[in-house]
């Protein structure tokens, strides 16, 4: 079927960006009649090759869909169009005295259709949870340019399948999600940031559940990073000291708490990092005195990706795994690759959610032979999920296997092929080609 | 297809109780490859007749499917089967210091599998977000027999479209759930509740957006009650005393509050209390000294249902709506009715879920005309749901359009008609006839 499509003259029209979802419309319905494939684009950040086309599809882009079309300031539920992009509502939100659910490095570029798209997950989930349970509703155009109005501003509604879901993370291949509604938190006034080291993965694992317990309710991010990743981001990223000097620790903990009340999460903080210290959990800390300290923190976190691009060739992972055997992969792969390469390992611990970095001297596929399909086969064994928050986009999508069985699989072809019978939506991503026709 | 049901002979085996997923696939596949019809039955306390058979279907009931597989006191991860009571989760979590994310009224038969299959909504919605949120994998039998494995215990997986969500509200409609994985949150020691009286329907709307501000990270419930349930209750359920004595208030709100200290929690409570009082939002109210006061207060707000059936006849209405509009209806509903019926009103102020309920000395036809479709045209309208939490089942399957557009009632008819196309799984329910056949 795609191969029957062709470029035509009319394709600058086509590529041009889109202002209504009616125009989105108008495209899908031109493209579906005559089986010319399309790809949804956002910000274009995605790191899963989700967001290009691959042969001559038509890119339809959303970009000037981005006004804020409705905030209701008791609910806190934000009505936008597509194309916004996440740090713009930040900014409108704190404004409001609210902020967004989800919050990521790409925020200055990535917008909300493509975090919905692609259900990012982020820094954090760990607190208000996933979009599944923030997003309200959402409109999408289908295959054949149908405006599917799903648009709801309830916290709660259950009449009939919650359709919205199934545009949740399915990356433009079921429908072009052009608006979302989502229920946005009241900002909290008290936000304190630590940076901790520990001797070994167990006191991290150890430090987490206490955290979770001690911390209860204020407690918004629990990020670890290892020894090799803080030493990746001394040597790379600018402006960036050892925050714990003088040597090095084998692991890092960030812990963030966020809540309404300065003088009782400082004290209610310290409390528990004073009994993680005596308990051994802890071999030093520093807790961030002012908003430069604590993103001065937040910097060495977030900016690990950039320091794994500028340190050269890098094979990336970004998994779910059960907590207390997630660094066990990572341990195995060193063991693995010994000289060949070195071994990044960083990520949303509060989550189970592993960035698994191989930063290699060159790309090589003697490299890549002691990765793949290693790393797959070690999650797959061990329940995981060969893609936590990036999806499969083009460069997964034969990979699903892995993490779903094949029944479930074929239920999801079945719904591709129901909603999009031609085939026209994002092809070659998410699905393997081969059960879809 | 659904005239050509027989009742088999071999039927009291097919009722009987299942205590595998294999089971329920065996019959399953049995009653699809003769076009027998099925309900899944779960602890039968649904409101909207979901759970009830309307011609000779078979009863699948799940209740021997009762034990819990796993729990992950790390990440707090339950798994287990559907036939569990909600209540004994509730006491399994306790002991191990967890809690569910749910919790209704009927907790003590309700079952997880019937929570999930009809996204039960309940107390804690507030505070832990919805069902789709919080259930992280289930297992579903198809209609066809066919076991769908989604036990996922990630917190994150972005691996292809997420079919869970298709089970959780669907009613049986789609497939049988008989396993379920849900994440836990930590139980928090601090517990706070407050009555309070506002004088008007305003007042309550503005300090639901305080309590959000100021409460903001412990703010667990925030339930609202007007004169006329107050008198219900006080009427009509046993040992339940005026809280605040000595008149009736126009209004009545409930706050808890659930965090991780005690004085902390209470002190914040106090202070919030304080400056609404002095800002002339609550004009009066008490805070629960003991665990009795707390769960007497309680008791006025969950015996509500129990006291309207004493009361006698009730047509009740759960609806989603705007906050600030929803108190509108109950109003117009008092004109509309005069002196014909007592209408009372109370509900999830928090999550925008009004309950409406209207006392009647008998049921009656001219009663019910001033009501319907008033009711349901009056919450379309202001885009309301019908059905907030208590699904559409058989009740209000015909009454889908209020809430949803026609084209996605079309998707959600054609997803039916893929994944059940014998129409077997609960007919009658959540979807009008007419569209799938």
């Amino acid at each position: 079927m795609l191969s029957r499509m062709k470029t035509l003259s009319c394709l600058q029209i086509l590529t041009g960006c889109t202002n209504t979802e009616a125009q989105v419309s108008s495209i899908l319905k031109y493209c579906n009649s005559r089986c010319l494939a399309v790809v949804p684009q956002g910000g274009n950040t995605g790191v899963v090759g989700g967001n290009v086309p691959v042969f001559d599809e038509v890119i339809i882009n959303v970009s000037s869909m981005n006004n804020v079309i409705s905030f209701d300031k008791v609910s806190g539920i934000l009505v936008c169009e597509a194309g916004c992009i996440l740090e713009n509502l930040i900014s409108f939100l704190d404004n409001r005295g609210f902020i967004m659910p989800l919050d990521l490095g790409a925020k200055g570029s990535c917008q909300i259709g493509g975090n919905v798209s692609t259900n990012a997950g982020g820094l954090r989930l760990l607190r208000y949870g996933s979009l599944h349970g923030n997003v309200l509703g959402l409109e999408a155009v289908l295959a054949n340019g149908e405006v599917l109005d799903m648009l709801g501003t309830l916290h709660k509604d259950n009449t009939g399948y919650d359709l919205k879901h199934l545009f949740i993370g399915s990356e433009g291949s079921l429908g072009i999600v052009t608006k979302v509604s989502i229920l946005t938190p009241p900002k909290l006034s008290s936000v304190n940031v630590a940076f901790l080291a520990c001797k070994d993965y167990f006191s991290c694992q150890k430090l987490l559940l206490e955290a979770k317990r001690k911390l209860g309710e204020i407690l918004s991010a629990f990020e670890f990073l290892d020894e090799q990743s803080m030493t990746l981001a001394l040597n790379h990223l600018e402006g960036v000291r050892n925050p714990l000097p003088p040597s090095l620790h084998n692991f890092y903990v960030l812990i963030e708490t966020t809540g309404s009340n300065e003088s009782y999460d400082r004290e209610k903080l310290e409390a528990f990092l004073l009994s993680a210290m005596e308990g051994g959990l802890i071999s030093d800390g520093i807790v961030a005195q002012d908003i430069q300290q604590a993103s001065s923190i937040w910097h060495i976190r977030e900016g690990l990706p950039e320091a794994l691009i500028k340190a050269g060739p890098n094979y990336n992972y970004d998994l779910s795994l059960p907590v207390e055997k997630l660094y066990n992969l990572v341990e195995e792969m060193r063991t693995r690759l010994d000289n060949l390469a070195t071994v990044v390992a960083y990520g949303h611990l509060g989550d189970g959610n592993l960035h698994l970095n191989i930063s290699a001297p060159q790309y090589d596929d003697a490299i890549l032979a002691q990765i793949e399909p290693f790393v797959y086969e070690w999650t797959s064994k061990n329940r995981g999920s060969i893609s936590a928050e990036h999806g499969l986009g083009l460069m997964k999508a034969n990979k699903i296997l892995y993490s779903k069985s094949p029944a479930a699989v074929n239920v999801m072809a079945s719904i591709k092929k129901l909603l999009d019978p031609n085939g026209i939506l994002n092809p070659y991503k998410v699905l393997p080609q081969s059960m879809i026709h």
